[in-house]
């Protein structure tokens, strides 16, 4: 399989999946009252939508950075992408269990954000998986040098370790869960290490950014 | 990344709102009288449909239009095209948020007619963001004569005009707000305004229109 | 716009499309009796999915031999593309629209039949718009020959007389409607006439078929 | 039709199918008791979405690898890729039938694990047919060594075997029926016979993996 189709069935499954987030504000319609006391509730499903929305967008800007190393497509890759893949597609299932629960409040809404950041943690652990499996030197060309493995895997277990801290903070305060998942999408969004290579990557690449400060 | 995973997810995740508009007119089965008073009392539905499937089909033409001429695709581009995306996944959303609320008229109506035009606003500042981002000289190649400056930012500008009157609309008349925004897709529709300088692109391009007028 | 992008949104939209089908399908959870009496009685909407999804099947291979012919993919050609898009977006709805009232019968399901039929008739004019587009000497290169063009009309315009009649069965009987459908899916799955010049595409195509017949 | 717009459309189909099994573990909102209850009793959607997703993402390598071996995209081809389609898109439906007809039990779970165990069967149709159409000379270039054809017909021949033993445990016990699926899938996720005649594809390809053993 070439990289092109696996990156392709990856973009497709994860613009179906962030698409898929509108579903969980989907506002009731007439009957329950002026709408203006429907919104006024329904804020919690919104907030999560946009957390959401930018988690998925970062899991899609850094599964690019990730695969783009690789020039070795093989069955280990291909299984560790679609562990990746089922944990993003949890994400809209989880982002809605966990707006229905946040405003019932007590043990439901604390479950509620074990569910939803034990899903990020499953995708962090597929992105260790992916990124161990690309590490080994038959997977890249050429290969990764030293000082870029050590950034690339401190990226990626650092991710681990966060999404293990929104775990814990689940059990004492699901909002302040939510909130440490949204500092991390906005981490992600200003921060990121291509494993690739410096110079090599650039000239095969017409539309790759300038080398940046090198 | 390369423009085109950029250009990929984007469409990826167009295709997948547009589709979901069709969630909207989902009729409802038997039981509920004979289906040509229940067809007769849903036209809404297919009016807002309609609208909303032009409007996203210009937010795709426009989209492309827009990024053809980025050679830089940078973080802050992403980012940019993601809260862009935001506001289109909201589409279908707040399209049966008014079709749902049409009917019933008062204040919900008006209330959903300002989701309804809110959103779109913030398609036209998620298109402000990734232009102006776009305008600086690093981001294309080569770079966008002054001219071509002034009419880009005068369409992008205008629909932010325009979207906000369809807002304000709101306030008096649901339906003239609606009405209001079919103008504006018929608008796109028949005028565009690609940035890209004129003889250049179009090289390099071989599948790209005759220059117009030159 | 190149001819590739207005091909992957087409092709995703109606992937898109192609799957909401299934949507229409979902069996009905416990506590309606025992399942082989639920399946029993929804063997409708099982083969109005069959016919429906090959309906599309077929929209995809006629849309992709329609438009290999293009050179220049203007305003016009994006604009009648949403137009056939529309109504194959509502192919889902109107699909269970027709399996749901089917089994009530009387004037509700000879309705259903004829939004039905109403419906692939909007994509035969789609498709007609498309093509008469198309037709104009500038959208392609080289000139398509008059036999061609014959033979190409002939193809499209029969398909609009064929969704005509399935429209007047609708008011006789709506089964006879949906099986004349089928039929014609089961034709265009077996008859097509690209319309490209027959030699020149394929040197430029690697994957292209042998000549038929020259 | 090329065969990147078989693939692409085929592609696009099952991630939309992929992300579509999420559909089946939307979580009941508040009203139903705690959550952990809730959860406690919907452990068996979760675990069929697991081997769903797997099931699918199986196909989707296993698409991949059929189909590169084509040179021609014939109309037969096209017809019995849609055959194959038409079962794959049917997978959430028919999960979401035994997870939800799976603590029922008797003889609806019986019937659900039948209805499950034939969408794969389906499926094995379809790459059947598929498998012999490109079989034959004419399709693929160079054409297929015998020992080649071998191992392809007895890896897709043994499938529907497989297949059939599921649907013959489900007249035993569902649960184990299922149990025999995700046993097929692992096996699936580790031997792939690829038919692609050894030396000569890997030069086209650059993204190959290197000869496996030769």
């Amino acid at each position: 399989m070439s990289r092109a189709r696996l990156e392709f069935f990856s973009d497709a499954v994860l613009a179906v999946a962030i698409t898929m987030l509108a579903l969980n504000i989907w506002v009731a319609g007439p009957g329950h009252g002026p709408l203006s006391s429907v919104l006024s509730h329904e804020w919690r499903p919104w907030v999560a939508y946009l957390i959401s929305f930018f988690t998925i967008g970062v899991v899609w800007v850094n599964h690019h950075a990730l695969v783009s190393n690789v020039r070795v497509v093989d069955r280990g890759l291909l299984f560790f992408n679609i562990v990746l893949l089922v944990f993003v597609v949890q994400i809209p299932v989880a982002t809605r269990l966990l707006a229905d629960y946040l405003s019932v409040g007590g043990p439901s809404a604390r479950l509620a954000a074990v569910v939803y950041g034990a899903t990020h943690e499953g995708m962090a652990v597929g992105y260790i998986l992916m990124l161990e499996w690309i590490l080994r030197d038959k997977q890249t060309q050429p290969p990764i040098p030293s000082r870029r493995r050590l950034t690339g895997r401190l990226k990626y277990y650092s991710a681990h370790v966060l999404y293990l801290t929104v775990i814990g903070c689940a059990f004492i305060s699901p909002m302040l869960s939510l909130a440490l998942s949204a500092v991390t999408d906005v981490y992600y969004v200003f921060k990121q290490t291509p494993l690739r290579p410096m110079r090599t990557a650039q000239r095969s690449d017409a539309a790759a950014p300038p080398p940046e400060g090198g």
